[in-house]
């Protein structure tokens, strides 16, 4: 099947819709839990389900090099694996080999690089990045692109889109070419990645290259790579019009509650980020006020809950002086309760974003968030 | 209130019996999950209910140093601290002062010795672990004794013995007390712990001396200490037909299922230890045919659960491979399966005990637990 995309309601430039995907559906916009290693960290799939999480996503990079994909393949695709039986979406390992990979090399067939987990030699390509994808079972599929560097001339940002663009078809015909392998699943949805820097005629030039191939699903990448907001925010007003209004668009990495406000006011339908669980595990806790620290000393004997506005699990039963301790004493538990509290923050934003583009008062309520976000205790 | 033990069946030395505590009654023979900093490590309270679990055990020499006592009364008491609300019961800090303080110097008056945790001047006195107990708020308090070393002459046995007797009397004096400071919570029920080391008579003449202070419930200490396992069967075989039938017995620190077995099988009734939990973290699972260490290469590929005749939530769920991967990239989710397993082992242990005892048939039980387990894979 290929994926649909129904748009239930639109507020401006922003839409509330549901995408049915192989594995069932889910309602946008929406936010995707990052399970790197085929676990969110600290969550069972039970959680996710009952804090609302719909898709997840799946990092391709990380498990073809640990625990392999045909491993993963063999016992029952990565939704057999870990025990999870809604979407999931996986990227292509293009980011990763950016941010993660050493003594990385860049041709035209692909990337050679050293895997992070035992320094061996590693050759990614779009075919492979495809081949390992179908493995892996996922709902969702990313195309293995080059991440632009942030800041790059236009005429190097032209050149890692354009390559960008080659290997976007190279993906479309290995991903749902016939693959003999014995890991193959039958393939799911190949997204397409507008890229181009933040140079708006080149990502014109990108999306038109896209809808070529016309793939069932948009994503905006090469973003939250390092650049000030008011590009990021640029780059979205220019591209943002210019989307297909049929399929989903996905902004890949982001971000703060804030930029997803942002973003979806733009028409951003799908978001991923490590910050919320990331954030748990380092003790910094979302808020309807901002961000706390619980680390802090003045939390040490705080009976209150991180947000006595929340209604997840950690906030109904235990106090700040209580996770504080926790994270103290470096315990299991207090990264499972911030891990739940961050993701219930996230899930239930999408929510009241929903409802609030469903009822048509977006800028409404997203006036009212950020009237409410001071400053508490920034995150350093 | 006075705790009670009401005995609903014999089967040999065996109880099938039940303890109604302050915060309710809990099915022995019983397991306590041990929650060393006010957390089960790894498990929700929800989870541990989940399980099977009625009483837990918390530390007092942790707990005093991290997060203070003061600081968990005000919150609560360790119940509310903790989210937890059925009986604790609090170890005395004796056995931790013998095994984890630093420059340990004992005097007639009590301990004193430097926190591991900043390298403070502490000094535990009998009196000060039952205030701190009193403040913690738990349903079984341990007096605080000297734990006899192995091996020990019977001259150096018979003099800490008898320092613990001393110590006894003015715990129980102190529990029971007028407590005037903020902290203090009406009294639970305090526990005597026999001593002597392997000596039969020193054990007969410290439980005489417990017996004095009518102490509702007695625990035999100073076992699983390094002694053989043949030493601690004769300490138990010559003391528990001494031990009165009209209170719990609990034998602490104890220990692997086989020790709680052969434990059972002589009159104990309660048992707590941390190997479950940190087995699990360390990737040692029980299993009805013995040990397996989930690290080993050969579960890499295998599809099955950890024990195929386990009805935990991990064994229904996930398969050793995805475990052996969870480990190898240190996942929390990874700790928290093993641990959910490990302890629903335990706990399911003891609920197969019960219903051997009250069905006169646990020398058939035992039997056949003994025949089952096969040295698979001995921990190392």
């Amino acid at each position: 099947m290929r994926l649909t995309f129904e748009c239930l309601a639109v507020n401006g430039a922003a839409r509330r819709g549901r995408v049915q995907a192989r594995h069932g559906s889910f309602e946008t916009p929406a936010f995707m839990p990052v399970g790197t290693y085929g676990t969110v960290k600290a969550m069972t799939p039970e959680e996710l389900v009952g804090i609302g999480a719909e898709i997840i996503l799946g990092n391709t990079f990380h498990l073809m090099l640990r625990p392999g994909e045909q491993l993963i393949a063999e016992l029952g695709g990565l939704h057999g694996f870990m025990h999870w039986s809604r979407p999931i979406l996986t990227d292509s390992g293009g980011f990763q080999v950016f941010s993660l990979a050493k003594m990385r090399k860049i041709t035209e067939e692909g990337v050679r690089f050293r895997s992070p987990v035992d320094g061996s030699e590693v050759h990614l390509t779009p075919e492979r990045s495809m081949r390992v994808q179908r493995a892996l079972g996922s709902d969702i599929a990313m195309a293995f692109d080059d991440c632009t560097a942030w800041p790059a001339t236009h005429a190097e940002a032209e050149a890692s889109m354009l390559r960008s663009m080659r290997w976007a078809r190279r993906c479309r015909d290995a991903y749902y070419g016939e693959d003999s392998s014995d890991a193959a699943e039958t393939p799911g949805d190949l997204f397409g990645i507008v890229q181009g820097g933040m140079y708006a005629d080149l990502r014109q030039r990108s999306l038109e290259a896209l809808l070529e191939l016309d793939l069932p699903g948009l994503a905006v990448g090469g973003l939250a790579v390092g650049e000030p907001e008011p590009e990021r925010l640029a780059v979205l007003d220019a591209l943002m019009p210019q989307m297909p209004q049929d399929r989903p668009r996905y902004l890949m990495g982001v971000g703060r509650p804030e930029d997803i406000v942002r973003a979806v006011q733009r028409g951003i339908d799908m978001f991923d980020c490590v910050m919320p669980t990331r954030h748990a595990r380092n003790g910094h806790l979302f808020t309807s006020t901002g961000v706390i620290n619980i680390r802090n000393a003045r939390h040490q004997r705080d009976p209150s809950p991180i947000d006595p506005a929340c209604d997840c699990y950690t906030c109904r039963h235990y106090s700040r002086a209580y996770l504080r301790h926790l994270d103290r004493c470096n315990e299991i538990l207090g990264a499972r309760l911030n891990t739940i509290h961050n993701l219930y923050f996230y899930l239930d934003l999408m929510r009241q974003l929903r409802e609030a583009i469903a009822e048509g008062r977006l800028d409404a309520f997203a006036a009212d968030f950020f009237a409410r976000r001071a400053a508490v205790e920034p995150v350093a």
